[in-house]
């Protein structure tokens, strides 16, 4: 459940969203798009939850491997439909992780 | 919904968690959390979604910042009950927010 993720440092790709609250073929992107980020060169895995406001962070080796995952044209495709139509609103924000604990 | 963060650079606190089914006083502590750390010098923000895991992201202006909230007296209790109580399992990551984008 939580990311295995290495030693840092590492990328982490904070996605928040509000969706509409009409699937509109979301679900499905969704479950092809967690298919292929695991086939990513440099991807290490991802969290996720969602309220009213949803939170994906997405963990990357490094910044070339989140550029080469946004150029991936089946997510470019869906890119298109989450700002066209899935989305009312979202924010990215691209982040070093510099150091982390846990319990 | 969306933290309404400057232009980076900035901190992200990237705390993801599994709770126990029981409140414990889980509830109030998180009120008061939410109270206490606006009033934070350099604390600029979260975002939060729970689903069986939670994400809360916090923002902060500096290394300085967070560090300085680490250490308040309420917040150390919390972080303690945390541990000993309320938390079955978490991770903390602390990343440099290095550019944003949003719709």
């Amino acid at each position: 459940m939580f990311a295995n993720t290495p030693k840092p440092p590492y990328y982490a790709v904070i996605f928040t969203s509000i969706r509409i609250d009409e699937d509109r073929g979301y679900a499905a992107m969704s479950d092809r798009m967690v298919e292929l980020v695991q086939q990513q060169e440099g991807f290490l895995g991802f969290e996720s939850a969602r309220e009213t406001l949803g939170i994906t962070v997405s963990y990357w080796r490094d910044e070339a491997s989140i550029l080469a995952w946004k150029a991936v044209l089946e997510h470019k495709e869906a890119q298109e439909k989450g700002k066209s139509t899935w989305y009312t609103g979202y924010k990215i924000r691209i982040a070093k992780v510099e150091r982390d604990y846990e319990k």
